[in-house]
């Protein structure tokens, strides 16, 4: 079965991680056979490789990663890749795969369109 | 009539910003009765100020701000108000108000849950 992990980009402040505490939350009872972690690029707990530990151990070797970010930056599209490879190479037996980024999705997009049109 | 401004963080690569164009292509099309501008907190013109005054050179009195950021994090709950009360004081004839972060939205993390299950 294939695993999931948010991974976003991390902040000094622990109240930014939020909505990804309730995105693993909302996953969990929509989703409770595919296991869900979070990850951070900096500045949280834990790292990809970190989250990616946590499944291996748990017996999973197949892991989606979903960048939730809106922008695909530098970050994306020159860290993201360089970290994935690294990952790679450290769980050889781990099917690794990643989608876009979630600001690319244009549901995604529509739901900012309707909360802002609800705010005017 | 009120109008929109979405505020984005900003970043060194351009290609970070398609997500926040389409945004404004998105809503355009859907409302094209209320104008919309783009804003970012730093690395990305135009900021906050120079949004507002554009609009207000249209003429626009009524703006709406919406943080386009998934946390509210040190950006959103200490720097932001900082910003938004600076441009109250500039732009006293303006009627400023300002959204929660879209990340507190529970239906755009449904779409973020929608996107990643759609993964699997």
């Amino acid at each position: 079965m294939k695993n999931l992990i948010f991974f976003g980009h991390g902040a000094r402040d622990s109240r930014w991680r939020e909505p990804f505490d309730r995105l693993v939350s909302l996953w969990r009872v929509q989703y409770p056979h595919a296991r869900v972690e979070l990850a951070f690029l900096e500045l949280m707990q834990p790292s990809l490789e970190e989250a990616i530990t946590t499944l291996v151990v748990a017996g999973e070797v197949e892991v989606v990663v979903v960048p939730v970010f809106f922008g695909q930056g530098g970050h994306l599209l020159d860290d993201f890749p360089l970290l994935l490879s690294d990952c790679r190479q450290k769980f050889p037996q781990v099917s690794l795969s990643a989608t876009p980024a979630v600001g690319e999705d244009e549901a995604v997009l529509q739901a900012i369109i309707d909360f802002s049109a609800r705010a005017l």
